[in-house]
Protein backbone atom coordinates (compact mmCIF):
# COMPACT_ATOMS: atom_id res chain seq x y z
CA UNK A 1 0.00 0.00 0.00
CA UNK A 2 1.37 2.91 -1.05
CA UNK A 3 1.05 5.29 1.90
CA UNK A 4 -0.59 8.91 2.46
CA UNK A 5 2.37 11.22 2.70
CA UNK A 6 3.36 13.37 -0.67
CA UNK A 7 6.82 13.88 -1.17
CA UNK A 8 6.66 17.15 -3.16
CA UNK A 9 4.10 18.68 -0.46
CA UNK A 10 7.32 18.47 1.55
CA UNK A 11 9.81 19.46 -0.25
CA UNK A 12 7.49 22.47 -1.11
CA UNK A 13 7.28 22.92 2.59
CA UNK A 14 11.34 23.47 2.32
CA UNK A 15 11.78 25.07 -0.12
CA UNK A 16 8.91 27.96 -0.05
CA UNK A 17 7.42 27.73 3.56
CA UNK A 18 8.76 30.14 6.36
CA UNK A 19 8.47 29.28 9.96
CA UNK A 20 7.49 32.30 11.89
CA UNK A 21 7.71 33.11 15.83
CA UNK A 22 4.56 30.84 17.38
CA UNK A 23 4.92 28.14 15.46
CA UNK A 24 3.27 29.18 12.58
CA UNK A 25 4.12 27.88 9.40
CA UNK A 26 3.92 30.14 6.71
CA UNK A 27 2.64 28.66 3.49
CA UNK A 28 0.87 31.66 2.08
CA UNK A 29 2.66 31.36 -1.14
CA UNK A 30 1.19 27.95 -2.35
CA UNK A 31 -1.20 27.15 -0.06
CA UNK A 32 -2.75 30.40 1.30
CA UNK A 33 -3.41 33.88 0.03
CA UNK A 34 -1.66 32.49 -3.30
CA UNK A 35 -2.72 29.38 -4.33
CA UNK A 36 -0.05 27.27 -6.89
CA UNK A 37 -3.51 26.28 -8.73
CA UNK A 38 -1.55 23.10 -10.60
CA UNK A 39 -0.32 22.37 -7.32
CA UNK A 40 -3.79 22.38 -5.49
CA UNK A 41 -5.07 20.33 -8.33
CA UNK A 42 -2.40 17.57 -7.49
CA UNK A 43 -2.94 17.65 -3.99
CA UNK A 44 -7.00 17.09 -5.30
CA UNK A 45 -6.54 13.97 -6.87
CA UNK A 46 -4.24 12.63 -4.23
CA UNK A 47 -7.26 12.83 -1.47
CA UNK A 48 -8.86 11.57 -3.78
CA UNK A 49 -6.59 8.29 -4.62
CA UNK A 50 -6.75 7.90 -0.94
CA UNK A 51 -10.45 7.87 -0.85
CA UNK A 52 -11.75 6.77 -4.09
CA UNK A 53 -13.12 3.19 -2.60
CA UNK A 54 -15.10 5.15 0.28
CA UNK A 55 -18.14 6.51 -2.19
CA UNK A 56 -17.65 10.12 -0.49
CA UNK A 57 -20.99 11.70 -1.42
CA UNK A 58 -19.70 14.90 0.02
CA UNK A 59 -16.33 17.02 0.98
CA UNK A 60 -16.82 19.05 4.04
CA UNK A 61 -14.91 22.32 4.66
CA UNK A 62 -14.85 25.32 6.94
CA UNK A 63 -14.38 28.97 5.34
CA UNK A 64 -12.11 30.63 4.11
CA UNK A 65 -8.44 28.59 4.21
CA UNK A 66 -9.93 25.59 3.62
CA UNK A 67 -11.93 26.31 0.27
CA UNK A 68 -9.63 26.19 -2.11
CA UNK A 69 -7.88 22.39 -1.33
CA UNK A 70 -11.94 21.42 -0.73
CA UNK A 71 -13.07 22.41 -3.99
CA UNK A 72 -9.70 20.88 -5.92
CA UNK A 73 -10.80 17.49 -3.39
CA UNK A 74 -13.94 17.95 -4.83
CA UNK A 75 -13.11 18.36 -8.39
CA UNK A 76 -10.80 15.08 -8.11
CA UNK A 77 -13.69 13.44 -6.60
CA UNK A 78 -16.31 14.70 -8.84
CA UNK A 79 -18.79 15.32 -5.49
CA UNK A 80 -19.98 18.57 -4.13
CA UNK A 81 -17.84 20.65 -1.70
CA UNK A 82 -19.56 22.30 1.27
CA UNK A 83 -17.96 25.17 3.20
CA UNK A 84 -19.47 25.71 6.95
CA UNK A 85 -19.39 29.66 7.23
CA UNK A 86 -18.00 31.47 9.86
CA UNK A 87 -20.94 33.79 10.41
CA UNK A 88 -24.77 33.49 9.62
CA UNK A 89 -24.64 35.31 6.33
CA UNK A 90 -27.64 37.54 4.84
CA UNK A 91 -28.14 34.43 2.02
CA UNK A 92 -27.84 31.76 4.41
CA UNK A 93 -31.30 30.11 5.09
CA UNK A 94 -32.16 30.09 9.08
CA UNK A 95 -32.19 26.08 9.11
CA UNK A 96 -28.62 25.54 9.98
CA UNK A 97 -26.28 23.07 12.14
CA UNK A 98 -24.09 24.87 14.16
CA UNK A 99 -20.97 24.52 16.29
CA UNK A 100 -18.57 26.57 18.15
CA UNK A 101 -14.70 27.05 17.52
CA UNK A 102 -12.21 28.46 19.21
CA UNK A 103 -9.42 29.43 17.05
CA UNK A 104 -6.03 29.68 18.58
CA UNK A 105 -4.41 31.89 15.77
CA UNK A 106 -7.44 34.63 16.08
CA UNK A 107 -7.39 34.06 20.01
CA UNK A 108 -11.28 33.89 19.84
CA UNK A 109 -14.55 31.95 19.12
CA UNK A 110 -16.53 31.78 16.50
CA UNK A 111 -19.60 30.03 15.01
CA UNK A 112 -19.57 27.88 12.28
CA UNK A 113 -22.55 26.74 10.06
CA UNK A 114 -23.80 24.75 7.56
CA UNK A 115 -27.01 24.89 6.47
CA UNK A 116 -29.31 21.81 6.53
CA UNK A 117 -30.13 21.47 3.09
CA UNK A 118 -26.60 20.37 2.08
CA UNK A 119 -26.09 17.50 4.53
CA UNK A 120 -28.29 14.59 5.75
CA UNK A 121 -28.11 11.26 6.81
CA UNK A 122 -27.93 9.39 3.73
CA UNK A 123 -24.11 11.42 3.21
CA UNK A 124 -20.74 10.19 3.52
CA UNK A 125 -18.28 12.87 3.86
CA UNK A 126 -14.88 13.86 3.69
CA UNK A 127 -13.66 16.82 5.97
CA UNK A 128 -10.62 18.40 4.24
CA UNK A 129 -8.87 21.44 5.11
CA UNK A 130 -5.40 23.23 4.82
CA UNK A 131 -3.51 22.49 8.47
CA UNK A 132 -4.56 20.11 11.35
CA UNK A 133 -2.88 21.84 14.45
CA UNK A 134 -5.22 21.84 17.34
CA UNK A 135 -8.25 20.15 16.19
CA UNK A 136 -10.59 22.41 16.64
CA UNK A 137 -12.34 23.40 13.48
CA UNK A 138 -12.62 19.41 12.75
CA UNK A 139 -14.22 18.59 15.95
CA UNK A 140 -16.30 21.83 15.19
CA UNK A 141 -17.12 19.98 11.94
CA UNK A 142 -17.30 16.26 13.23
CA UNK A 143 -20.30 18.31 15.86
CA UNK A 144 -21.78 19.27 12.75
CA UNK A 145 -22.11 15.92 10.74
CA UNK A 146 -23.52 14.12 14.17
CA UNK A 147 -26.25 16.60 14.13
CA UNK A 148 -26.90 15.99 10.75
CA UNK A 149 -26.50 12.14 11.12
CA UNK A 150 -24.30 12.03 8.52
CA UNK A 151 -21.13 9.74 8.22
CA UNK A 152 -17.81 10.91 8.48
CA UNK A 153 -15.66 9.13 6.47
CA UNK A 154 -12.36 10.69 7.64
CA UNK A 155 -9.86 13.60 7.32
CA UNK A 156 -8.22 14.85 4.58
CA UNK A 157 -5.48 17.45 5.58
CA UNK A 158 -2.51 19.00 3.89
CA UNK A 159 -0.17 19.43 6.30
CA UNK A 160 -0.61 18.12 10.02
CA UNK A 161 1.23 19.99 13.09
CA UNK A 162 2.02 16.36 14.63
CA UNK A 163 3.27 18.24 17.54
CA UNK A 164 0.18 19.81 18.61
CA UNK A 165 -0.91 15.90 18.67
CA UNK A 166 -4.73 16.65 17.71
CA UNK A 167 -4.33 14.19 14.46
CA UNK A 168 -2.88 11.22 16.69
CA UNK A 169 -5.84 11.77 18.96
CA UNK A 170 -8.25 11.83 16.49
CA UNK A 171 -6.43 8.41 15.15
CA UNK A 172 -5.92 6.60 18.24
CA UNK A 173 -10.40 6.80 18.66
CA UNK A 174 -10.48 5.34 15.00
CA UNK A 175 -10.89 7.86 12.60
CA UNK A 176 -9.05 7.98 9.47
CA UNK A 177 -6.96 10.81 9.24
CA UNK A 178 -4.58 11.22 6.47
CA UNK A 179 -2.02 13.87 6.08
CA UNK A 180 0.08 15.13 3.09
CA UNK A 181 2.58 16.12 5.29
CA UNK A 182 3.49 15.85 9.05
CA UNK A 183 5.55 18.47 10.81
CA UNK A 184 6.60 16.74 14.14
CA UNK A 185 9.12 19.49 15.00
CA UNK A 186 10.13 22.87 13.37
CA UNK A 187 12.74 25.69 13.88
CA UNK A 188 13.92 28.55 12.17
CA UNK A 189 15.98 26.44 10.55
CA UNK A 190 14.74 23.01 9.79
CA UNK A 191 11.60 21.70 9.48
CA UNK A 192 11.27 17.66 10.33
CA UNK A 193 8.53 15.54 8.88
CA UNK A 194 7.08 12.21 10.20
CA UNK A 195 8.45 9.36 7.87
CA UNK A 196 5.77 7.07 6.40
CA UNK B 1 -17.25 34.76 -32.50
CA UNK B 2 -18.61 32.87 -29.32
CA UNK B 3 -20.01 35.12 -26.72
CA UNK B 4 -19.52 34.89 -22.93
CA UNK B 5 -22.30 33.56 -21.95
CA UNK B 6 -23.15 30.27 -20.54
CA UNK B 7 -26.70 28.54 -21.30
CA UNK B 8 -25.93 26.19 -18.66
CA UNK B 9 -25.46 28.24 -15.92
CA UNK B 10 -28.40 30.25 -16.70
CA UNK B 11 -30.38 26.90 -16.84
CA UNK B 12 -29.13 25.87 -13.25
CA UNK B 13 -30.05 29.69 -11.91
CA UNK B 14 -33.14 28.72 -13.23
CA UNK B 15 -33.94 25.28 -11.92
CA UNK B 16 -31.97 25.66 -8.37
CA UNK B 17 -31.94 29.24 -7.79
CA UNK B 18 -33.92 31.04 -5.49
CA UNK B 19 -35.29 34.76 -5.59
CA UNK B 20 -35.10 36.56 -1.71
CA UNK B 21 -36.37 39.67 -0.63
CA UNK B 22 -34.19 42.09 -0.79
CA UNK B 23 -33.23 41.28 -4.76
CA UNK B 24 -30.65 38.42 -3.12
CA UNK B 25 -29.94 35.27 -5.87
CA UNK B 26 -29.68 32.58 -3.76
CA UNK B 27 -27.51 30.11 -5.34
CA UNK B 28 -26.10 28.47 -2.34
CA UNK B 29 -26.58 25.07 -3.74
CA UNK B 30 -24.33 25.05 -6.28
CA UNK B 31 -22.18 28.25 -6.38
CA UNK B 32 -21.50 29.19 -2.55
CA UNK B 33 -21.81 27.16 0.72
CA UNK B 34 -21.94 24.07 -1.71
CA UNK B 35 -20.19 23.95 -4.57
CA UNK B 36 -20.99 21.50 -7.49
CA UNK B 37 -17.42 20.53 -8.37
CA UNK B 38 -18.20 19.49 -12.08
CA UNK B 39 -20.26 22.62 -12.38
CA UNK B 40 -17.26 24.94 -10.95
CA UNK B 41 -14.89 23.09 -13.25
CA UNK B 42 -17.38 23.95 -16.36
CA UNK B 43 -17.16 27.44 -15.10
CA UNK B 44 -13.31 27.84 -14.36
CA UNK B 45 -12.60 26.03 -18.37
CA UNK B 46 -15.02 28.96 -20.09
CA UNK B 47 -13.42 31.71 -18.09
CA UNK B 48 -9.89 30.25 -18.89
CA UNK B 49 -11.17 30.14 -23.07
CA UNK B 50 -12.49 33.75 -23.21
CA UNK B 51 -9.43 34.86 -21.66
CA UNK B 52 -6.98 32.15 -23.47
CA UNK B 53 -4.76 34.52 -25.49
CA UNK B 54 -4.06 37.38 -22.61
CA UNK B 55 -1.34 35.59 -21.18
CA UNK B 56 -3.20 36.16 -17.53
CA UNK B 57 -0.11 35.49 -14.87
CA UNK B 58 -2.60 35.84 -11.45
CA UNK B 59 -6.20 35.50 -10.73
CA UNK B 60 -7.27 37.62 -8.05
CA UNK B 61 -10.57 37.37 -6.11
CA UNK B 62 -11.56 38.24 -2.59
CA UNK B 63 -12.75 35.68 0.35
CA UNK B 64 -14.51 34.02 0.70
CA UNK B 65 -17.50 33.09 -1.96
CA UNK B 66 -15.26 33.93 -4.79
CA UNK B 67 -12.89 31.57 -3.87
CA UNK B 68 -14.04 28.36 -5.69
CA UNK B 69 -14.59 29.81 -9.20
CA UNK B 70 -10.85 31.94 -8.37
CA UNK B 71 -9.14 28.59 -8.04
CA UNK B 72 -11.39 26.11 -10.62
CA UNK B 73 -10.33 29.42 -12.93
CA UNK B 74 -6.47 29.39 -11.69
CA UNK B 75 -6.24 24.94 -12.50
CA UNK B 76 -7.79 25.94 -16.14
CA UNK B 77 -5.16 28.70 -16.49
CA UNK B 78 -2.66 27.32 -15.16
CA UNK B 79 -1.50 30.58 -13.20
CA UNK B 80 -1.39 31.08 -9.72
CA UNK B 81 -4.79 32.38 -7.59
CA UNK B 82 -4.67 35.11 -5.00
CA UNK B 83 -7.65 36.15 -2.29
CA UNK B 84 -7.18 38.97 -1.02
CA UNK B 85 -8.41 39.13 2.84
CA UNK B 86 -10.77 40.59 4.29
CA UNK B 87 -9.06 41.20 7.36
CA UNK B 88 -5.10 40.79 7.79
CA UNK B 89 -4.20 37.74 9.39
CA UNK B 90 -2.00 36.23 12.22
CA UNK B 91 0.06 35.02 9.35
CA UNK B 92 0.15 37.79 7.07
CA UNK B 93 3.05 39.83 5.72
CA UNK B 94 3.03 43.44 7.41
CA UNK B 95 4.01 44.47 3.63
CA UNK B 96 0.22 44.65 2.31
CA UNK B 97 -1.61 46.35 -0.30
CA UNK B 98 -5.23 47.34 1.12
CA UNK B 99 -8.46 48.98 -0.02
CA UNK B 100 -11.63 49.70 2.24
CA UNK B 101 -14.99 48.22 0.67
CA UNK B 102 -18.51 48.69 1.38
CA UNK B 103 -20.77 45.64 1.10
CA UNK B 104 -24.85 46.23 0.62
CA UNK B 105 -24.91 42.43 1.80
CA UNK B 106 -23.92 43.06 5.17
CA UNK B 107 -23.97 46.94 5.80
CA UNK B 108 -20.41 47.22 6.66
CA UNK B 109 -17.39 48.44 5.35
CA UNK B 110 -14.36 46.00 5.83
CA UNK B 111 -10.68 46.02 4.44
CA UNK B 112 -9.61 44.11 2.42
CA UNK B 113 -5.39 42.87 2.08
CA UNK B 114 -3.07 41.46 -0.35
CA UNK B 115 0.77 40.40 0.45
CA UNK B 116 3.46 42.77 -1.68
CA UNK B 117 4.65 39.27 -2.41
CA UNK B 118 2.07 38.51 -4.56
CA UNK B 119 1.56 40.99 -6.92
CA UNK B 120 3.88 42.74 -8.71
CA UNK B 121 4.24 45.59 -11.87
CA UNK B 122 4.94 42.53 -14.13
CA UNK B 123 1.74 40.64 -13.75
CA UNK B 124 -1.44 40.66 -15.79
CA UNK B 125 -4.28 40.12 -13.72
CA UNK B 126 -8.02 38.47 -14.35
CA UNK B 127 -9.79 39.37 -11.44
CA UNK B 128 -12.77 36.39 -10.43
CA UNK B 129 -15.89 36.65 -8.71
CA UNK B 130 -18.80 34.46 -7.91
CA UNK B 131 -21.26 37.80 -8.05
CA UNK B 132 -21.02 41.35 -9.42
CA UNK B 133 -23.62 43.67 -8.38
CA UNK B 134 -22.78 47.18 -7.35
CA UNK B 135 -19.33 46.46 -8.06
CA UNK B 136 -17.54 47.76 -5.01
CA UNK B 137 -15.59 44.84 -4.73
CA UNK B 138 -14.34 44.55 -8.05
CA UNK B 139 -13.15 48.52 -7.39
CA UNK B 140 -11.46 47.50 -4.50
CA UNK B 141 -9.45 44.88 -6.22
CA UNK B 142 -8.78 47.32 -8.73
CA UNK B 143 -7.35 49.96 -6.54
CA UNK B 144 -5.02 47.31 -5.28
CA UNK B 145 -3.93 46.48 -8.52
CA UNK B 146 -3.29 50.34 -9.52
CA UNK B 147 -1.09 50.35 -6.13
CA UNK B 148 1.11 46.99 -7.58
CA UNK B 149 1.18 48.98 -10.65
CA UNK B 150 -0.06 45.53 -12.38
CA UNK B 151 -2.42 45.40 -15.17
CA UNK B 152 -5.92 44.49 -15.01
CA UNK B 153 -7.03 42.52 -18.18
CA UNK B 154 -10.05 42.23 -17.51
CA UNK B 155 -13.01 40.54 -14.99
CA UNK B 156 -14.50 37.33 -15.24
CA UNK B 157 -17.89 36.85 -13.51
CA UNK B 158 -20.58 34.08 -12.73
CA UNK B 159 -23.96 35.96 -12.23
CA UNK B 160 -23.56 39.34 -12.85
CA UNK B 161 -27.01 41.23 -11.68
CA UNK B 162 -27.01 43.61 -14.63
CA UNK B 163 -29.82 45.86 -13.38
CA UNK B 164 -27.30 47.37 -10.94
CA UNK B 165 -25.40 48.66 -13.38
CA UNK B 166 -21.59 48.26 -12.67
CA UNK B 167 -20.94 45.73 -14.71
CA UNK B 168 -22.16 48.35 -17.49
CA UNK B 169 -20.26 51.12 -15.86
CA UNK B 170 -16.73 48.90 -16.10
CA UNK B 171 -17.23 48.69 -19.29
CA UNK B 172 -17.79 51.93 -20.13
CA UNK B 173 -14.61 52.78 -18.78
CA UNK B 174 -13.23 50.44 -21.55
CA UNK B 175 -13.35 47.45 -18.92
CA UNK B 176 -13.23 44.17 -20.37
CA UNK B 177 -15.76 42.54 -17.94
CA UNK B 178 -17.01 39.07 -19.04
CA UNK B 179 -19.76 37.43 -17.23
CA UNK B 180 -21.21 33.74 -17.43
CA UNK B 181 -24.96 34.76 -16.24
CA UNK B 182 -26.10 38.49 -16.52
CA UNK B 183 -29.79 39.07 -14.35
CA UNK B 184 -31.22 42.03 -16.28
CA UNK B 185 -34.67 41.69 -13.46
CA UNK B 186 -35.60 39.16 -11.05
CA UNK B 187 -39.15 38.66 -9.13
CA UNK B 188 -40.38 36.06 -7.56
CA UNK B 189 -41.68 33.55 -10.26
CA UNK B 190 -39.14 34.52 -13.44
CA UNK B 191 -35.72 35.72 -13.90
CA UNK B 192 -34.45 37.57 -17.25
CA UNK B 193 -30.98 37.20 -18.45
CA UNK B 194 -29.86 39.64 -20.92
CA UNK B 195 -29.30 38.03 -24.73
CA UNK B 196 -25.75 37.03 -25.91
Amino acid sequence: MQGSRMKALEEKILTEGTVLPGNVLKVGGFLNQQIDSDFIMEIGKEIARLYESEHITRVLTVESSGIAIAVAAGIALHVPCIFAKKHRSANMPREVYTASVYSYTHRETYEIAVAKDYLSSADRVLIVDDFLANGNAVRGLMRILEDAGAQLVGCAIAIEKGFQGAGDELRAKGIRVESLAIVDAMTDESVRFRAQ
